[in-house]
């Protein structure tokens, strides 16, 4: 059987090669428990609606119980002859209650709402799990900012030191992004958490079915009601992949950072030896693989987003069988963003920042030739692009001898050929990066108590999404018990 | 001058060739109004905060105004040698007010907020827009779908007769995807109305700015706030893009739809005239270049998407020169969403359903076949999977007879030999179509009361989108108006 | 120890969940036969070259002949904990030989260069089997436009009846399009057949090597000389996976027709029972699932060439970790283009073809009329727009009466009212779509003289590539049996 | 008229939105010229056939010549509403020469064989400028190879130094890698320089054109055959575009390097003021934008070949409207790989490397550690893994130590230690990165006489392409005096 399903017209075998080519396990397997928790759903609402009688229900749904208990111990095998983990399913139903009995989960619902019920279950797991990371990626990077909140250190733009900041308000950085990240991931989820069942092949039902119910019994928010819209589109889960695939652009972001910072060359960090490797012959070698890797990583994100856009362009309306690829590198796709996460976060915790480098570099370079031009125009009134000129003189004349601005001196000197007399102390306040790190206080500035301010701003919206968050576990765990509730009164 | 902006400390010109090629001015000049928005709003609050001096800002206000006038009547003309928009106006504002008052317009600002802000607020002005036209082509579908509530037609899955439906049933599917489309771009709109004035080039600045009050002069609902992060990341105009590329996949599957069934073999449906197109060589031509544009336009957000995730993949945090190519295909590609919509949207409108060949051909296929299988289930107490097996024997049977459901008297004598004894005029009424339809009145289904429903429930959220949208560009307007009477307000 | 491998300075072992983010078991397992023959061609040449000694290289050997027969027959365990299949082989061997002399094995040797020999090999064997599906399907596609050379049916241009062709023409077409295909398979060959072996890690060595001897038992046709230019790039995979990329949109072309053409509405073809599917709930359906899957596939080929372009874009020279994600989804793409193709060839192998349906179709449309255009300027010397210009009015005309193309005295009629006269026997040969195909006799035409000089050339072609690729399959095997005998000459 | 052509059978204009929408005059005015040469061969072919006489055809391509040179002087205006070029300068010869002659200009031949000859041409001199731009910068690669064939450098895995190379190693790995590039350019110029005119619009034509005589007087090697794969596809311009993107993702790579190495921290290299630029408010930074913006316009390239193969993904044969798109970024995209080659050659050509920085660094890493575990290997007979594991915990107590191999005589302890004996003049030889440079003369290694002798093997490769491409430049030149000559023979 199986393999002969589905064929009621046909003379005749499926081809061997087109049966191989045509199965979807591989990509389904990584459902195979939230389909039993569909089917159960779906027929546990079959009785309760008169469409099939309680003890049968009873009996489809005790198999598909004893098949999940066989497939987690790891005794349950799937067959690839039997194209995907729905038909396997079915067929195990069917022998386990004979075909009359289990011939009958299957009414009033199609393996079009039936696979996206699976999947949508999956997907919602799976989001649940990337912004669970996310969070714990930003409290770590919080950690961490406000650890080395006063830490000088150069503020790079084209890789070039451009202005001083601290090390807090460069890792506090990639938490603010991150916050967007949660935010896309979070809207993605409200369009996830709908219940496709009881779209049916693409036009519903005629029986009596309650499409609440189930969505209630397998945790939804709500339905996503239009049959034929329910299952011609995709574009559910591509959005879960696009922000997944933005996410990874900003890690990509992190991780270039850190191979950076690493070199021997800047020497600014270092990654402790759990989340260093080797080479096969180099012995010397630290290697920021974790870095590279999620850099790398990032391809596959970009790479399935991709896949996905060109399965669905084009294709017309109602269920088309290029949409069985939705899932082709989805979830490989989708563990790549949940363990880049897990080892960022895990490599960052423990990273060792050498302070006293980050300070000696940022104040052997000129970074602060804009303070002294914000200077100029503040102190002598004069026009920003007139002190900018002056300043990248300075600065020519500076290199020309090979001194920086910790010649305060030779700088005044130079000024005052300009006519713009300073004092010496006042020329080393303005040009002393630990003073001017302070003095950008904007909104969003780099000085340490507006990184104060906005580490407790995020913090707090951390607090909010990380209980909301917890509130969907709770009901999804709910809606688990309340499934095993209505399974057990069957009888 | 302007060629040599910005070379302070360089001896000498920059190369030609590589001028040239670091141009942005292609990309940026579709926001030159907004720059100067920017750049008004910017000047107003230095005077304000008395960072410059109010006269000073009223000559500088002026003379931006001026070059938009200029600009607006065509006699402006961007030179390509000053690299972008931002240094030709800056270049401009300083021939106008001499060099004195206006080098002082780019006071505690650098081009990296600059640019970020007028882009925000082209970007926008685009999401609005696409937002508009999807609601648009929304109603237009609304509209539609109910003149069309009962009319016949094929259900598709595979490109095969599946079970009856309603064109207006199908129509609305196109209205019920654009929703959730409509969900991403209002839902991405949250993150690009957001101002990044006053990040500066990575850090803030130390001047006293207020960023709140440009924010408000601009109509932004508030801040992006962390300075670095405002600099170095893009995930704000990418999320743009993908939504709308997701959107352009939705829009390509009506196009795929329309194609086919405006081919002479389906003939469902005809464009008018003033939406079609003719060949260069066959007369007799009647083409649907609207829908293969449409479909085709999809590769060009699509790559748009492709392209801006390609340049942020692995790039350090800080402004690098790579995220000039922010823009590279971003306003071809948003030009061919929103023209897509209206496109889509006109040609729609004004189509041709071929009434009669729609419902002929529905009575002539075997797509009740499900509903027999159900009435079976129903009836008889069948298991879905034994009633699935004995109609699609039935099927073969009729195909190799040449005979369909019309003939109800065949089909009984088969359903007979098989032990079903069902009258025909309980037959006549299972297989009928057009009682088939009304029948699968599940929520979401075809039946027409709950097309209706839908339709009813649809034009609400339309109605409350419309709403919140007009409210934005009242805020927008007012804005403009607010910048305004702050410029007369400065002397 | 394993796991401990490559860990010379750290204290410590490396995090679990980074142990299990940076193994790459999945990606390289496909080529575990491949590495043991690039590392017994090595060892071989280690002893060749007095590196190490015979009777090590004998012994080293032997257990790496052992491994691979475990492997072969399923006894050998991949342990995930050791990273690669690299690693996990040499640890097998270092416990067979004992430390002292498995340790020798990876003498001037790294993992760089030794991956990209396994994965060189592996691209070569995947290359090869795809090039001999493209001949295949190649060969199918000719045979079945002999078959129907002279079937008419309309030609499209925008999904509409442009002019009549034949099916063997249209068929043929694909037939073209894949020459142009196999010619960029062939030329990426010519880049993927030569030896990374010997670049070491980055830099060559200083043992003493024999880079061309190995390439030879390898079956390599030469070197990829530079070293470090052959351990930084992959540009030689994505050139294949491009190709293939390519290759996928011209069969996504032919599904696409595929699916159109066996709608109910065209009935111009029909899969094989054997090459069909059918629904979970409609038993009358017959599914053309294996050209929806080949479309589909098109979305992994893609996806797979965007994932790796990613990955390559921005990375530093030298080894990075990212390029270990070359082979994220490389296999299973390149089996996607391989099953597409031998799936595709069966299922048009047994295509059924409506031979009455597609002559009937042709003769009922206006497909025609450009070749009345045509005849009115070759007979009256008129303008091609003039005689566009009057065939089109006529054809509107026959619309408006709804007539056609087969009522000629009506059309004559009509012309002579236009000042041209006609007679109603040459007016027939003008129109008849079977004698207009005959006359479209232009290099690339329809005609079928014209399709059978194009078959007859088509099948020298692939004559000559056929024997060039059974070529290069012999001297791979033959380079097998070369270090085979090497290998026993050690001792 | 222009807007009414090719409206024959419609009732009514086109909806001007519509209009607006279907123009592709954007991405076809960079063909303006290839169409006039086009027409004009065709033309010119007619007459020589007969099919319209020779005086008119002198009519015809006089007004070409006109419209050419009315172009070229910038006097020429394209017209929007008139769709494309192609009916731009159709209406412009019919103005010019009369309806009567002008309309002739048309026959045998399609918009569709008529616009891919243009854009064939187009892409044919786009490829010829890439291609020697590509030449050009091995040039530059070769020449910068041989001035720093000796100057010592890290050699880099993972951005950490692995072992030492010289700097004229380095440079000359990015040449090898464009000889690849250029393979696949040349390569794809095989299938670019074939003829497609005389395709029509799909079938051939009935009148008795001459292919192989326009093909000649255009300059192509052979001709595209089957006319409906001809105008079907787009493979031709899709294996051009990804060649490019292999291309940029190589010159992205040493983008990266370049701004890596300019940083302060790493100061190898420096980029002449000619090839950097300022900032808008730092008035100290030099920034190596040149390299930024050819690693961010790798986007553009990437981004084309998306959205190219979404356009051709899932189309039918025949042509479709959507082909039409198959220029929208293309030469845009084509644009950006030859300027990213011109600045990048340019910016090298002036590059300052810091030699002592170099060196000073190299001698001060623990880079010839792979080295020192060879040595041990040959000497002592030690197993590598052996010396890897001694030579890794040598590393180890040097780090500790604060120590580096400069330190000779500690190292000497630490290893006798262990057992083995080295006298401090040959482990100091062993450990000198000059000396190891020398020794890794494998093939393909980095010792500079190795790198001599593959300069000279690429110097003649380059020699012989260099022909080739200038035989190329030759025969297209020829071309088109034999086609000025054909002209003026026509009377």
């Amino acid at each position: 059987m199986g393999s002969k399903m589905l064929r009621g017209r046909f003379k005749g075998e499926m081809s061997p090669k087109l049966k191989e080519y045509t199965s979807s396990i591989d990509s389904d397997k990584d459902m195979f428990l939230e389909d039993i928790w569909g089917s159960t759903a779906h027929v546990v609402m079959l009785a309760r609606q008169g469409i099939i009688n309680p003890k049968e229900a009873a009996r489809i749904t005790a198999a598909l119980e004893k098949i999940k208990d066989a497939y987690q111990k790891g005794t349950y095998k799937l067959k690839a002859e039997q194209e995907d983990i729905h038909l396997n399913i079915e067929n195990a139903i069917s022998k386990e209650c004979g075909p009359n009995t289990g011939g009958k989960m299957h009414t009033a619902r199609s393996r079009n709402d039936q696979v996206l019920t699976a999947s949508r279950l999956h997907l919602r797991a799976e989001s649940l799990e990337i912004m669970k990371n996310v969070l714990e990626l930003q409290r770590t990077l919080l950690g961490l900012g406000e650890k080395y909140i006063e830490q000088l250190m150069p503020g790079f733009t084209h890789m070039q030191h451009a202005q001083p900041i601290t090390a807090g308000y460069w890792l506090t950085s990639y938490a603010s992004s991150l916050g967007r990240d949660y935010e896309r991931l979070e809207s993605a989820y409200a369009r996830i958490n709908l219940s496709p069942l009881g779209a049916g092949a693409l036009s519903g039902t005629s029986f009596p079915i309650d499409r609440k119910y189930t969505a209630k019994l397998l945790g939804f928010d709500g339905l996503q009601e239009h049959a034929l819209d329910t299952v011609s589109t995709r574009d559910i889960t591509i959005e879960l992949v696009s922000a997944a695939a933005i996410l990874m652009t900003n890690l990509s972001k992190i991780s270039e950072d850190l191979i950076i910072m690493s070199t021997k060359e800047f020497g600014y960090i270092e990654f402790s030896d759990a989340y260093a490797t080797g080479s096969s012959i180099m012995p010397q070698k630290k290697n920021p693989d974790l870095a590279e890797l999620v850099r790398g990583k990032t391809g596959r994100v970009i790479g399935a987003l991709m896949q996905i856009l060109t399965v669905t362009k084009g294709i017309p309306a109602g269920y088309n069988r290029d949409l069985q690829e939705d899932r082709a590198y989805l979830w490989s796709s989708l563990a790549a963003v949940k363990n880049s996460l897990i080892v960022l976060e895990e490599g960052l915790k423990d990273i060792k920042i050498d302070k006293e480098r980050m300070e000696t570099v940022t104040y052997s370079d000129y970074s602060t030739a804009t303070e002294l031009a914000n200077y100029l125009v503040r102190k002598e009134g004069m026009a920003f692009r007139e002190a900018y000129d002056l300043t990248g003189g300075a600065v020519k004349d500076l290199i020309s001898k090979g001194k920086d601005f910790r010649d305060v001196k030779y700088l005044s000197d130079v000024l005052k050929k300009e006519g713009i007399d300073i004092s010496d102390k006042e020329l080393y306040d303005v040009l002393d990066p630990g003073k001017a790190v302070y003095r950008n206080n904007s909104i969003g500035g780099c000085s340490p108590t507006e990184v104060a301010r906005m580490i407790k701003d995020m913090r707090e919206a951390i607090k909010e999404r990380g209980d909301r968050l917890n509130g969907r576990n709770l009901k999804i765990e709910a809606a688990k018990k309340m499934t095993e509730k209505a399974v057990n009164e069957l009888i």
